[in-house]
C-alpha cells in the first residue's frame, strides 16, 4: 500500500456546461494512485451526467458528508460532497453553453473549497476549469479563479504560476485587456511578484531560486527605443528584489529569455523560473508543446492552490472524448507542494 | 556538379561590432552548398579580421569586382564586394559595443543591396544582424531592417514573417513599444497583413493558406471582458479578408494558436502560418525551441529578403564562438523562396 495521503485533496466541480465535470470523473476510473484521498465537492446531478460519459463501464459516483470520507471511500468510484446552494436545475443547463446557473456554482463551489483549506480540513485545492462568462452572467463580481481566491482569503497579493516539466513563470498581470496590463506593471507589483515567487519556491524545493525577469516590450526596449517600462519600472524593482537577497535578472527579452529558462535534460535551462510581465508572454511557451502537463498554481494564499492549464473546452464538451492529463498533474503537483510547504 | 545557382545572393555584413561578420565567413568555410553563388557585401579589413576568428585554418578573403563574379568564385574562401562610402576605419571599431561608424556602414550595406535587388543582379538578400543602438548612432531613422528595405524599395506595406520548420507566423506590428503596438493594430494594419501573407504563401508552395489570426489581448478578449480590439478591429478585418477569399480564421487565443498550429511528423498543425499582432506574441514560440533554425523573411518587398532569427549578439562577439546555423538556414530559405517567386 502507498503510504497515506494525509489530509484530502478537494477538487471543484467548475463550470457544469465545460469539459470539468467530465475530467473529474476520468481522474476516478481505473484507481489511479491521483485519485486516492480526493473528492468533488460539487453537484451529484451534474457529476452523474459526467460519470454517464466516461463510456468505460459503470462508473459510481458516491455521495460523502464531509471531506474526511473521501479518505476511506473506495477506489472506482466518484466521492462527491454536495456544495451548499447550488441551483436545483444546475444538470438541466445545456453543455457547451454559457449558463449563469453553472457560473453561480462554479463559484460557490470555490467558496465552499477555500473556507474548507482555511480550515485546515484538505490539504489543497485543485480547480477544473470554469467559463468567465458564465461568472459575469451569474454577476460574480470576479474574472477568474485568482482573483476570487485572493479576495476570500484576506486579500494578500497573489500571483498565477504556470509550470509544466520544463518551465515555471510567474505573472504580474493576467486577466485584463492588453493595455490596462501595461498600466498595471507598476514597482510594486513586480517586486511583490519577485518576493511572492522567491518565498513560493521553497515549495518547490528551490531554497535560492534563479528568477529571470522578462521585460515587458520587444528587445526589453532595447535601450528605450521600444519603451521605457524596462528602465523607468523594472529595472528598479528587480534592484529593490536583490537588495532583498532575491536572485533576479533582468530585466531580459522576452523573446529568447523562455528559451534560456527551458530545462530538458539536453537543456538545462539558465532559470529556475521566469517572471512575466503579460499572460500571453507567459502562457504562449508554457503551452506551446501541449497542454497536457501544464498546471496553475496560484502563489500567495494561505493554502495551496492548483488547476490544469486549460479552459472548459465548450466545443467538446458533453463528447466523452476530453483529456484529464492536466488535471492529474494539476493534482501531483497540489500533493507534492502541500507537502513541502 | 550541382545546377547553378542562378543569379548570386547577396549578404550584407550587419554590424561590423557584433556576430555578423564571423557567421558569414564561417559560412564558407569547408565549401558548403549554401555558399555557392553567394557574396558579401561589406569590408574588406573587417572580413579579413572575421575571416582570422575562424580558426580552422587559411580563409582567404577575395575582393571582387561585382555580383556576377561571386558565380565564378572558388569555393573555400570568401567573396567581399566592398560596400561603397564605408568609414576607413571602421575595422577599428571594438568588438560588442556600440559604434556609430558600425551602424553607418551596415546601413550603406543594407541600402546598396535594396539597389542590387531591385536592379535586378541578385536573386536574394540575406542580411547578418544589426544593431538598433548603432543605427540609431548613426543618425539613421529606422530601427531595423524592414523599415528600411521598406523605405528604399517603393514604401509598400510589408510584413515580418518568421518561419522554423515547425511555425511560420506574420507580425501586424513590430519594433515598436507594445503601448505604441496597440495603437498601430488597426482594421488596415491587419487586413494588409492578411494580404501580404496570403500573396506571399505562394513561395513557400501554399496556393491556398489556411491562415490562424491570434488575438491581441489574453483569450483573445473573453467576448470583450478583457478588451475590445478583437471585436472591433481584428474580427472585421478578418470578415474582410474571407470575402477577398483568404482562409483566415479568428480571432484565436494567443496563448493556444501558435501550439495548434506546431507543425511536426507527430502533430500536424491546424493552420499553414498564424498572424500575430505583437512583436513578442509571434518570436517567443518561434525561438521556444532554440534558435538555430529560425529565420527572418520580410513579406510584400519587390525582393526576396531573409536573415538569421537571432541578434549581434554582442556578448560574444569577437570571440569565434558564434554559430552560422541560422545564417545558413536564412540562405536556403533564400534560395527556395526566390526560385519558386
Amino acid at each position: 500500500m502507498p503510504e497515506s495521503p494525509g489530509l484530502p485533496l478537494v477538487l471543484t466541480m467548475g463550470d457544469a456546461c465545460g469539459i470539468g465535470p467530465e475530467i473529474l470523473a476520468k481522474v476516478f476510473l481505473g484507481a489511479r494512485p491521483e485519485a486516492r484521498g480526493a473528492f468533488v465537492l460539487g453537484d451529484l446531478a451534474v457529476m452523474r451526467r459526467a460519470a454517464a460519459l466516461c463510456g468505460e463501464g459503470l462508473l459510481p459516483v458516491a455521495q460523502i458528508e464531509g471531506p474526511a470520507d473521501a479518505l476511506c471511500c473506495p477506489p472506482g468510484c466518484v466521492p462527491v460532497l454536495p456544495a451548499a446552494g447550488l441551483p436545483p436545475d444546475l444538470a438541466d443547463a445545456p453543455m457547451g453553453k454559457v449558463d449563469a446557473r453553472a457560473g453561480a456554482a462554479a463559484a460557490a463551489c470555490i467558496r465552499q473549497a477555500a473556507d474548507m483549506a482555511l480550515a485546515g480540513k484538505v490539504a489543497a485545492i485543485v480547480t477544473a476549469p470554469i467559463h468567465k462568462e458564465a461568472l459575469a452572467a451569474a454577476g460574480v463580481a470576479f474574472p477568474g479563479h485568482t482573483e476570487m481566491l485572493q479576495a476570500w482569503s484576506g486579500g494578500a497579493p497573489v500571483r498565477m504560476m504556470l509550470a509544466n516539466d520544463e518551465l515555471r513563470t510567474v505573472l504580474v498581470t493576467i486577466h485584463v485587456s492588453l493595455r490596462r496590463a501595461i498600466d498595471l506593471v507598476t514597482f510594486d507589483a513586480v517586486l511583490d511578484t519577485l518576493r511572492i515567487a522567491h518565498r513560493a519556491a521553497a515549495a518547490f524545493s528551490l531554497a535560492t531560486p534563479r528568477i529571470a525577469v522578462a521585460g515587458l516590450n520587444p528587445h526589453a526596449g532595447e535601450g528605450g527605443l521600444f519603451g521605457d517600462e524596462e528602465s523607468r519600472i523594472i529595472a528598479p524593482a528587480i534592484a529593490a528584489a536583490r537588495a532583498d537577497g532575491i536572485d533576479a535578472l533582468g530585466p531580459l527579452a522576452p523573446d529568447t529569455v523562455f528559451m534560456r529558462a527551458r530545462h530538458t535534460a539536453a537543456h538545462p535551462g539558465e532559470f529556475d523560473l521566469v517572471v512575466a510581465m503579460t499572460h500571453d508572454h507567459a502562457l504562449i511557451p508554457i503551452k506551446y508543446l501541449g497542454i497536457a502537463d501544464g498546471v496553475n498554481v496560484t502563489l500567495g494564499l494561505p493554502f495551496v492552490r492548483t488547476s490544469p492549464d486549460h479552459g472548459t473546452a465548450f466545443d467538446i464538451a458533453g463528447r466523452g472524448t476530453a483529456d484529464p492529463a492536466s488535471l492529474l498533474a494539476a493534482m501531483r503537483m497540489a500533493r507534492k507542494t502541500s507537502v513541502n510547504r
